[in-house]
């Protein structure tokens, strides 16, 4: 009873800062927050409350607030993130983007975008592809996950091969830090070696060091014309052998995509669209450039994959329809059994064949229903295992496969995650991953941004 | 006579731990690592020794020795600095990493190399591209310059417009840090978000977190061809407008560099190598990818800058004389006076026009012999000036000048350093660039790595 009414007393304390209506905290709000992606709702506390800030200085209050008050803030956008990253794992403050959602400027001059950190990674890569620019970054949910949390995880996408992620493409940020102090981490100049990279140290940390309220994104221009090129093979292993065949050919496709014959075959069971489903294993394939430069790696890449069955797409319409199909293999392995829970493995390429034997072996030794699909141009594996949370019995076997999953790519000489964070999902795995001096190294760092360990506690560090 | 002994005390014991040949400590020796480029010999104590570790665990003895005696370590490798940075500002041991400079791996496959901090960047380069490879940071002294000096300024060089610095080109990163302990600092997967970016933390820290010993550098397949365009202006204004138009058309050259008249005419009375010097400003402009790309982006570039003179490069050699020329600009202006101080800020790319106009009259106002020249297409101006270091009254015009340079930098949106870094030459003005909070955090950042300060000091933070 103390406690709830401690709680209503916040609440009413958090409106008075920001207006009634920047608030929310019925049971159904609180609810509609508990939750990402990986529907990781049983696992975590809930938020006092959701706030929605409409400025700058709306974000500084509110970190004011949670530092007197010692509760912890979490930052959100879409709530896409798959580690459990945007959920109030110790309770606290979700700080909510909705309304910080604008794209503030566009340079074609300086090739940059000034965006707060609620904007969708779509509406801007549709801004600057109407200007002649590019935003190459492009995480497969891109028309609702938003900016600030593609730069707390360094988002990538199908793209990252040839483009990178969203590492690649930020000049400077305008970060709120825990006791309310408003900082810039670089400058809007393409070049600067001015001190330390805060810049990048915050792309990537997952909002434990501080929240990011403004960023200045680079762009680059728009490539002349794109095209896609599915490649169908006997096997998956064959499959990823001829990513490698295309690479070392000097050719850098801008997607290589790797999908299996479940996931081909559940993707056409959820929405027909045209793809082979006998073939074991596909290659999605897209070459971005001059037009010529298209055509001559095209005809190189269909005359190198002697062992590949090619289908090549002839309208933009097309092509439409196989990036939605592409685009959808997450939504469809959820339909299979309820949840569905995607892992996110990357190891240096030449390793993909045998990470993806090992996963193979994985899933079926502990009888786990699992695509295997990624983007294999650059190492990153996402195994999408359909899962029912009730079943007791199956989850106790996904852990088991999750634990050996982390194990063989760390083995490989790969890394826990390529794109899509550690959240709380895989803080168990850190220590092991980077070595314990440079977990404490990164944990001190933290605390000298967040002293009270208020910003997104429990996230990639175990207390 | 008792400092003396003390001294002699810790050379021998240094000699002990790495053999006798890997220490220097003649006055001979001492007075070679007492400057770098920009010849600030007289503005620091002298180092007690020269250590030359031929292994990481002699630099890891190195740095165990150095944290045991409170010795200041300062890492070195060409001394091309220029602002101070591999000299040993409070004494100490040098390390000079001329016995690590091997290139220890190739991986056409994994598009990565691994290498020792005392390779070449011009070596990598070179064997990177006899494998169809590319590297493309490129500064000016490549034949020289190491590849730890390089990431630890995170270097840029002409081709940044295009490919970016040093920071775009590394995947991770071995260091040692000042209690002598070994740290990797991120994977080499091309993808990984795992835990904070502690690889882009050290890139362009200077050396005063930890001592890079070994990296794995990110290479990019080498492009189809490449073409040089000169192009002359009847004013530097012109040209540096003309830089925006080519990059508001949408094309990258991989090279867009400004030299005005005094440049050019420097270079061909220290060299004649064909340069026009009667008009007041060039582009060295260079292109690459496809042949039929370059062909069609010249002819757009020819139409386009309808006030320019071309010369168009006609055969390989003639491409060779016109980029040692372009290289050997700031040797041409050493020659001059004597002594030569090469600037370096950077502004968004928009503001290049109206920093070169404040940069003439900056010069004009203290009468000033200096050249303007850079990297235009990435807002990046070196202004080089030449100076007797013995005229007193000419180097008090010159700190004046330059006091006035980084105020105009930054109030046009830019930094202190576009690719030279800070030093202890611009020490003095990182704050005000910072800002404090920013500058404060970052001296405890330094602290958390390098508790006792014996990492570089009194590089980038005043004490």
């Amino acid at each position: 009873m103390l406690a709830l009414k401690k709680t209503n007393n916040i609440i009413r304390e958090l409106e008075a800062e920001l207006g009634h209506d920047a608030v929310l905290s019925s049971i159904e709000d609180i609810y509609c927050y508990t939750y990402d992606s990986n529907c990781t709702i049983k696992q975590t506390e809930h938020p006092i409350a959701i706030a929605l800030p409409a400025s700058i200085e709306d974000v500084q209050k509110i970190a004011r607030f949670c530092t007197k008050h010692n509760l912890p803030m979490v930052a959100r956008g879409a709530g896409t993130n798959h580690v459990g990253g945007c959920v109030a794992k110790k309770g606290g403050i979700i700080i909510h983007f909705s309304r910080m959602n604008k794209i503030l400027s566009i340079s074609p001059e300086n090739l940059n975008m000034i965006v707060q950190p609620g904007a969708t990674v779509g509406d801007i890569q549709s801004l600057a592809e109407s200007q002649g620019l590019f935003y190459p970054p492009d995480p497969s949910n891109l028309k609702v996950s938003t900016i600030g949390g593609a730069l707390a995880l360094s988002s990538g996408g199908p793209r990252g091969l040839k483009y990178g992620t969203a590492k690649d493409y930020i000049l400077n940020l305008k970060v709120v830090l825990a006791d309310g102090s408003l900082i810039e981490t670089g400058s809007n100049c393409s070049k600067n070696v001015t001190g330390f990279n805060l810049t990048q140290l915050f792309i990537g940390s997952e909002g434990v060091l501080g929240l990011i309220v403004e960023a200045t994104l680079k762009l680059i221009p728009k490539p002349q014309a794109n095209k896609i090129l599915l490649a169908y093979f006997d096997s998956i292993e064959d499959a990823s052998c001829a990513v490698n065949k295309i690479l070392e050919a000097g050719i850098t496709p801008s997607v290589i995509d790797l999908l299996d014959k479940f996931t081909t075959q559940t993707i056409e069971d959820f929405k027909p669209s045209g793809l082979n489903t006998y073939k074991e294993a596909m290659l999605f394939i897209e070459l971005d450039g001059s037009k010529s430069a298209i055509s001559e790696d095209e005809a190189y890449i269909v005359n190198l994959l002697k062992d590949a069955e090619f289908e090549r797409i002839t309208s933009e319409q097309q092509a439409q329809t196989f990036w939605t199909a592409r685009r959808a293999a997450f939504g469809a392995i959820s339909k299979l059994k309820g949840n569905v829970i995607t892992e996110d493995v990357a190891v240096p390429r030449t390793q993909i064949p045998t990470l993806v034997k090992g996963i193979k072996q994985i899933n079926e030794k502990y009888n786990l229903t699992a695509s295997i699909m990624g983007h294999a141009g650059d190492g990153n594996i996402h195994p999408n295992y359909a899962l029912n949370f009730d079943d007791m019995d199956e989850m106790s076997r996904f852990y088991k496969a999750k634990n050996e999953l982390f194990k063989l790519a760390l083995s490989l000489g790969g890394t826990l995650s390529g794109e899509h964070g550690i959240g709380f999902e895989k803080a168990n795995y850190l220590n092991c991953a980077l070595g314990s001096r440079v977990y404490d190294i990164s944990k001190q760092i933290k605390k000298l941004f967040d002293p009270k360990n208020l910003m997104n506690p429990e996230k990639l560090f175990i207390e």
